[in-house]
C-alpha cells in the first residue's frame, strides 16, 4: 500500500500513524525526504484501507495494494469478468458466473388476485423471481406506504400459487424477522443504501440481499455498503444499478452502464440493473435492460403489471406482460453473445 | 389546484380520479376538450398534492394551489422571509423569526475530557448548542462507528459541565429512547433524510429535530421528509443545507445557498447551514458560514476541535476555537445586516 | 399547443402575447378564468415553441403540440424507432434506418505513417470512417493543440492510402473551408455544442456533421444545437452521446444510454455513441459500445491506436486493433438482434 | 513536483518521460522500487503540470509543487485572500485587492432609449459598469439572437450618455475588432468558456476579460481557460461564478460559493458572481449576491431592467432599480465586514 500523509504533520502524529500501521501488521517505509509518502507492506487485510483513511493525519491512500475488502475481485481475474464471479441463488434463479436471471413484478403489491395474475404471467415469460413491495419508501407521508402486513400475506399466497421466490423491500431494522418469513431475498432500496443498521441486520441473516445503489452514491460507497453485509457473514449480495440522478427531464434517472462494467471488474459480486426506475417511463425499459445486459449485468429487475392504471406508486413505468416477453427474448440473445446463459424455468416458459 | 391527466386515459380511470378528488372535498372542472386539464377547487389540505400525484392516471400537478402541506409558509408572507417564521428553541438557542444561533462541537465524541474542553470553548465563543456524534454513519464497516453508549455518557457529562444543550445523531429507530435521554435535539443525517421509519419515530416525540438535506435530494424531497415529522405532531423541525454532491474536487460538496434562499420563501421552518461538511476542509468553513447566513440561514452548525489530528472521522474539516470566534463575529454582523440577531449566552461570551 | 402565462400579467402583456401568436398563424383560446392557460391551434411550425418561450410573459409551454422542429420525428412513427429515420451517408458508411456503422482512429493525428497504419488496421476490421483530430480542443494552453495544418495533410494521405472517408474536428468558424477541403464529415466537439457561430457555419455547408452532446447538456439543448445546422439547410446531422459529467471517479463520464433510447423516439436524426470518451479507460470501451448499440445507437465512434503510449492527448483510452475487431463482432451481433445491419466494406473486412 | 507513472510502463516510455522532464529543466528521482513515483525538482514553470499530464505514460501529478501557472496565487499568500490579489480596472470600477464593484444592466440590449434609461438608473444606484448583450448565445436558432450591430450602436450611445464603461459578450473570434470598438470589457460566456480560439483572440488584446465558468466546468478547467488569455499576454482577467447545473427545479443553477472561496485562495485573479443566472428568478437575486460577496467575491454582475416584461431573453430574472439599490447597500455592508470597499462613483450615487 502507498499512503500520503498531510503536509507538516507533527512528529507525534506521524508516530501515531506508524503505530497504527504496525498494529495492522504492516512494515512502513518513507519514500521521500519530507516524510509524506509511506509504503506499507504486509498481509492482505480487508479493513486496511478504511482504517488508514480514518486517521486524520492520512491525506489519502494512493495505492490500496494489499488492502482487499471482502467484495474485491481477485486482481488476477479482473480481465475475465465472469470467471471469478460469486454466484447468488434465489430459488431457481442464479446471478453471476455466466448466469443471467430476471426478476419481475409490480412496484407495490395491491391485492392478492392481481399479484397472483402477474406472478403467473411473468413466470410463464421467463422471470424466476417475483418482485413486489409491501413496505414502500415514499417521498411523502400522504402517499401510499404499501399494504404492509396484508401485503406480506399476498406475497405468501403468490409464492404458493406461482412457485416463484420473492424479493421484497425491507425498510426498518425492526422488521427483519417479519419480512424474512416471506422474503426469499431482501431488497435494500436506493434510499437505504447507507442505512447501516439495516445493512448490519441483513448481514446477520444468510438470506440473499439485493442492494440497490443510492441514486448519488459513488461505486466505492456502494461496495462498502455491501461490505457491511459481507462483514456480517452474509455472502449472498447482489448489487443493483438503478440509475443516478441526472439533469435531463426525459428520463427519471441515468442508468450508469459504465458502473456495471466497472463493478464487474472490481468485485466478484453479481450486478444487475433496474431499467424501470432508471427510465421512469415504460417505453424505454426494454432498451435500458438491453443496454445493462450488454454492459455485463448478470440480470434485470423490472416492473411488470397487467393493469398499469391501478398502480399507486412512484411512477408509471411498469411494462406489460407482452413487453416483458420481448425483454426476456432480448436478454437471452444478449447473454448468449459472450457465452452466458439466461436462467429460466424451462418447464414453464413458452417464449421461444 | 390544476392537474393534468395522462393522454388517452380510459374513461374508467378518469372517473376513478374524479371520485378520489371528490372524496378529498374538491369540485372538479375540465378546462379543455380533450379532458386532460382538471381544475379542482375546495378546501386547503396538506395531503392533496401528494395523494393526487399518487394516482397513476395523473400526469402532473401544474398548480398546487390550495394544497398546502404543514411545512408550507403562508403564501401571503413569502416576501417577508422572517415574518411568518416558526421558531424552534433548544435551550437558550433560537432558530427562526430573526433569531440566529450557532451549534458547534466535534464530529464524533472521542472522550469526556476532550468533549468538555471543546464544549466550554465553543460556549465561551458564542455557541448555544453542542454537537457531537455518538453513533456515526460511516461509509465503511471498518471505520470508527462512534463511541456509542459510552459516547452518550460523555455527552451527558459535557452537558452538565457546560450547560449547553446537545444535538446528536440518531441512526436507528430502535435507539430513539436511548438517545432521547441525552439529546436535546435529534439530528437526522444526510444519509437518513429519506429513512421514513426514523422520521416517523422522531415525529412521535416532541423533541426538536435537525433534519439534514440528503446530498442529492431535491428541496421538495427535503420538505416532504420534514412533513413526515410534522405529520406525526412534532412541530420542532430545523432544516439543514449541508452541501450537495458536485463534481469539483476542491470542496467535498457544494453548499447550495440558493436552496437556503428558496426554502426561506417556501416554508416557515427554520433553515441552517453546515459549512463543515460542505467544505470538507477547514480553511473554507468560515467563508461558507458567512455565505449561508447572508443567503438567509437562521443558524450554523459547524465542527470545532481543539486537537484536530486526534479525530477519527469522515473528514479533516474541524476549525479551531480561534477560527470559531471569528465565525461568531461574522455571524453577528451578517445577522445584523437585515435586522436579525445572533442569540448567545451573554453571560459567557467574551467575543465583542 | 398549450402555453401558460405568468400570474397577474398586465393586460398589455397579454395582448402582446396574443399578437405574437396571431402573427405565427395561431388561434388562441383561454382555458381558465384567470387567463393563464392558452390553447393555440394552427399550423405546425418549427419555430413556434422557441419563439413563444422567448416571450417574457410566457411561463412555460405545457404541450408543444403542433410545434415541430426540423429535428422532430413524426409522432406517428415514434414507436417504430428505425422506420422514420433519416439516413446520413459518409462514403460507404450509413447511419440510421437500420444501418449501423463504425468510426475509428486515433484521438489526435501525430504523424502520417502511424495514421496510415491505423487507418488500414481499422478498415480491415470493420470501420468505414476514419477519425483523427488535427485541431484539438484542450483544457490547457500548454497541452498539445494538434498538428493543425500538417495534421490535415496527414489526414489527406491516410484517406488516399486507405480509401476511408475522414471525420475531423472543427474548432473555429474561420477554418470551415480549410478543414472542409479534407474532411468528409465535420465533428463539432462536446465543448462546442453550443458554439452557435460554428454551428451556423457548418449549417451553410452540405457536408455531414457529427454533433457531440455537451457533457452537461440536456437533450433539448442538443436537439436545438442540431436545429441550428438543420435550419441552415444542412440535413446531414449525426448526434453523438459521449457521456455526461458524473461524480464517480472510475469512469471519466457517464454514458447516458437512456438519452440514446429517448433520442431515437424524439428525432429522425441518427444517434451514435462514443464509448472512448465516456469510459476514459480502454478496458471498458467495448462494454460501453455494446451498451450504446443495445440501447439503439446507429453506430460507434471510438479511439483505436497501434502504439498507445505515443499519444499526446486527453486520455489513455485508445483500444488496440484486436480489441476493435472484437467490438466490430459485437456490433454486428447486437445490430442483428433487432434486424439492423452493420455496414462494412465487405471487400476489406476479414473478421467473420 | 511528484508524478506517478502508469504501472508496468515499457522502459522506452520511461526514458521518454525522463527526457521530457530533462528538457523542461527538471532533475528526476525515482522514489520507489517499482519506478512509478518520480520526484522532479527544478525551476518553477507555468507549463510543467500541463505538459507532464499530456504524456500518455504519466498516470497523474500527485503534487504540482513548482509548477505554477500564470493564474496561480503565490502560495505564501494563500491565507490572506486579498493581499496578493491582482486588480482589474474597467473605468472607475476596480475588482480585487479589497475593491468590490458592481456590474448591472439588461440581459440583451433591446433599444437605445430603454438602455440609456437603465444605464442611468444603475449608475445612480451604485453600478460602475454597464452590462448588455448585443450578440446573444441562444439555445434555439428561432430565439432572439441579439440586436447585433444595431445593439453595439445602442451600447455606444448608452456609454456616452451615462459615462459607464460597457461589458458585452463576444461570441465569435471574427468579431473581436468589431465588438472591441465598443466594449470596455469582453464577456466570454459560460457556453464559451472552453472555446479556445475565442480565448486566444481576447488574449491577444489588452482589454479586460470577464470569463464565466462553464456550467459544468471544474475549477481547474476554469483556471486553465483563463490561462489561455494570460498566456497570450493579457493579464486583465476577471473570473465569474454563475452557477453550476444542479437537479432541483427551484433555481436555474446552483451558485457555487465554495468555488468562490477556493478560487480566492488558488488564484490572484479577481472573482465575481452572477446571481441572476444562478437564480433564474428575480426574488432570489439579492440573497445570492449577498452570499457570493460574503464568500469573498470581488463583485457582482446582475441583470437589472426597468420594464421586465419587454425582455426577449433566456429568463425572467432581472431585478428592478429599487431592488438593485438594496443590493448595492448590502454589497457595501458585506464588503466592509472584512475591510473591503465597494467602489462607486460617489458623485452619482444617492444611496446612503
Amino acid at each position: 500500500m502507498l499512503i500520503r500523509l498531510r503536509k507538516h504533520l507533527p512528529e507525534a502524529e506521524i508516530q501515531a500513524i506508524l503505530a497504527a500501521a504496525d498494529q495492522m501488521g504492516f512494515q512502513a517505509r518513507f519514500l521521500d525526504r519530507e516524510r509524506e509518502l509511506v509504503e506499507l507492506s504486509g498481509p492482505s487485510r480487508p479493513d486496511a484501507r478504511s482504517r488508514l483513511e480514518d486517521l486524520a493525519g492520512v491525506r489519502d491512500v494512493l495505492d490500496a495494494g494489499e488492502s482487499r475488502e471482502l467484495f474485491a475481485r481477485d486482481p488476477a481475474r479482473r480481465s475475465s469478468p465472469h470467471a471469478g464471479d460469486s454466484v447468488v441463488s434465489v430459488g431457481q434463479a442464479r446471478f453471476g458466473a455466466g448466469h443471467v436471471s430476471l426478476i419481475a413484478g409490480p412496484c407495490a403489491v395491491e391485492g392478492a388476485e392481481r399479484l397472483i395474475e402477474i406472478a403467473l404471467g411473468v413466470r410463464e415469460r421467463g422471470a424466476t423471481v417475483l418482485r413486489g413491495g409491501a413496505f414502500k419508501p415514499r417521498t411523502s407521508p400522504y402517499s401510499f406506504q404499501g399494504a404492509r402486513h396484508e401485503g406480506l400475506e399476498w406475497l405468501r399466497r403468490a409464492k404458493l400459487e406461482s412457485g416463484l421466490p420473492v424479493v421484497t423491500e425491507l425498510l426498518d431494522p425492526r422488521d427483519v424477522e417479519l419480512v424474512g418469513e416471506i422474503a426469499d431475498m431482501f431488497q435494500i432500496g436506493s434510499r437505504n443504501m447507507a442505512n447501516t443498521p439495516l445493512l448490519s441486520e441483513v448481514g446477520r441473516t444468510r438470506k440473499p440481499v439485493l442492494l440497490k445503489r443510492g441514486f448519488a452514491a459513488s461505486l466505492r460507497e456502494l461496495l462498502l455498503a455491501a461490505e457491511f453485509v459481507l462483514a456480517g457473514g452474509n455472502e449472498n449480495v447482489v448489487l443493483c444499478e438503478r440509475g443516478i440522478r441526472g439533469f435531463d427531464p426525459n428520463t427519471r434517472n441515468v442508468l450508469d452502464v459504465g458502473a456495471v462494467a466497472h463493478l464487474k471488474r472490481a468485485t466478484h459480486l453479481p450486478v444487475i440493473v433496474d431499467p424501470s426506475h432508471a427510465a421512469g417511463r415504460p417505453d424505454l425499459v426494454r432498451a435500458l435492460a438491453r443496454a445493462g445486459l450488454a454492459a455485463g449485468a448478470d440480470g434485470v429487475i423490472c416492473e411488470v403489471h397487467t393493469h398499469p392504471y391501478e398502480v399507486h406508486c412512484d411512477g408509471h413505468q411498469a411494462i406489460s406482460l407482452e413487453e416483458f416477453a420481448r425483454l426476456t427474448a432480448d436478454a437471452r440473445a444478449i447473454a448468449a453473445l459472450d457465452g452466458r446463459r439466461l436462467v429460466t424455468d424451462s418447464a414453464q416458459e413458452t417464449v421461444s
